[in-house]
C-alpha cells in the first residue's frame, strides 16, 4: 500500500544488515516422552518471528529456525522447521560458520526424558518419576566456538531480571542480551506486546517501554545495526 | 448456501439428539511445572470439535469443554475453555448431573508435577527428577456416578488398540468406545483423518475405514442416535 512504499522511499537505503547473514531461532522445542506425551514451554515464537521479518525487510538474508508454532513463516526468509532440543541445536550448528549475526529468541527445552518410550506409556495407579536430563546448550556452544559472529541472546526471568540477564550476557560471551520479565503484565511468551531491556557487552542498556513485538523487534534490529557498525570501525 | 439448505431440508427431523443436552471434551491439557515450562500431549482437539459441531447440526445443546487448542469453537456451542486436568474435571462434574451424553474425545493429563514454582525453575548443571502424581480420572468418575447418561469414551494406543479398548470400555463403565491407533498413518491426534473402531458394551462393534474427521463425528453420532433410541425402547 501507499504507506509501506513511502516508509521503503524515506528508508535509509544503507542499513549494514544489507547482504548480512542473520539467523533467527524461534519458538519452543518439544521435547518426546513417548510418542503422545511432551514436554514444551509457553514461548510463542511471536517476538523470533517479527525479528526474522523485519531483518529481511532490511535487506538481511535470513535463516529462521523454528520450533513448532502456529505461525506462517515470514516471506523472504529461510525457513526451517524443527522439533527437539537437539534437532535446533544441530541446524543451527550447521549455518553457524556461515552467518553474521544470530539472535537466539526460540526457548529451548534445558532439559528432556532421558528414555523416550516407542509405546505409550500406560498410566499406573501410582506416582511417578520422571529422570531428565540436560540438552546442549546452544547458545553456550555458540559463544564458545564464536569468531566474527555477533551474539544476540534472550533473558526471559520471572524474577531477579537485570541479575540473571546481566550474568547470562558474561557466562555466554553475547555481544547483546535481550532481558524480560515474563511475569511482568504486558511481557513475555504468549501476547503481542513486550517489555524490554537490552543490556550490551559494553555495560550500556536500551530499556523500552510497553510495545508491539513488531516495534521490540525493530528497536532490537536497530542497537544490531549499531553494533555491526561499531565492528566495522 | 445452497447445499446446505438443501442438506437441511432432506435430513430426518427426528434426529433423537433433538434437545437432548451433549457434553462433549476435546483437545489436550496442560500440567504446569512453573510459570514457563509444561507437560502436554498431542492431542488437537479436532476430533471433539468435529463432534460438538455435528452434535449441534442434529438439534443438540452442546456444551464442549475443551483444553487449549488452536481451533476456532463451532457455532451454536456453549464453549468452555480449560487448562489443566483438574480445571477439566471440575467444568465436567458442574454439568454432568443435567447432561444426556457425555462424549470425552478430551487427551487428559493422567499425571502432573507434584509441586508446581511460582517462579521459573533455573536448570542446574546436573540431571533432574520431577515428581509426578497420578490426576483425577475423569472418565473413571462419571461411570462410577452414572445415572442415566450415555458415556462414551476414547481410546488411543499404540499397540494392542482392541484389547485396551475393550478393558477400558468394561472399567470405566462406558456404554462405546471410539478406538484408534495413533501410530497408523492416516489415524490419530494431529491429522485431519482418522481411522476408527466403535466397540459396544452389548458387544457389538463397528470398524470405519479411513475417513475425515468430520465423517468420523457423523458417524459416531449416528451411533449415539441408534443407543439413545434403544434407551427408550
Amino acid at each position: 500500500d501507499i504507506i509501506t512504499n513511502l516508509e521503503g522511499f524515506f528508508k535509509p537505503q544503507s542499513s549494514p544488515l544489507q547482504n548480512k547473514t542473520v539467523l533467527v531461532t524461534a519458538g519452543p522445542t518439544q521435547e518426546r516422552l513417548d510418542p503422545v506425551r511432551y514436554f514444551t514451554n509457553r514461548s510463542s515464537g511471536k517476538m523470533g518471528y517479527a525479528i526474522a521479518e523485519e531483518a529481511a525487510k532490511r535487506g538481511a538474508n535470513v535463516i529462521l529456525v523454528s520450533g513448532p508454532t502456529n505461525l506462517q513463516p515470514p516471506a523472504n526468509v529461510h525457513f526451517v522447521q524443527v522439533k527437539s532440543a537437539n534437532d535446533m541445536y544441530e541446524s543451527v550448528m550447521e549455518h553457524y560458520r556461515n552467518v553474521d549475526v544470530v539472535v537466539k529468541s526460540a526457548a529451548v527445552a534445558d532439559y528432556r526424558p532421558k528414555l523416550v518410550a516407542d509405546q505409550k506409556i500406560k498410566k499406573q495407579p501410582s506416582d511417578w518419576s520422571i529422570e531428565m536430563e540436560r540438552t546442549t546448550d546452544i547458545l553456550h556452544t555458540l559463544g564458545t566456538e564464536k569468531t566474527h559472529q555477533l551474539l544476540i541472546g534472550f533473558a526471559a526471568e520471572s524474577e531477579q531480571v537485570e541479575y540473571y540477564a546481566q550474568d547470562k550476557l558474561r557466562r555466554k560471551n553475547l555481544d547483546m542480551i535481550v532481558a524480560n520479565s515474563i511475569l511482568q503484565s504486558g511481557a513475555g511468551f504468549e501476547g503481542d506486546t513486550n517489555i524490554v531491556t537490552m543490556f550490551k557487552k559494553d555495560g550500556t542498556s536500551v530499556s523500552l517501554p510497553l510495545m508491539s513485538k513488531q516495534e521490540v523487534a525493530s528497536n532490537l534490529l536497530n542497537e544490531i545495526e549499531l553494533l555491526l557498525k561499531e565492528n566495522v570501525e
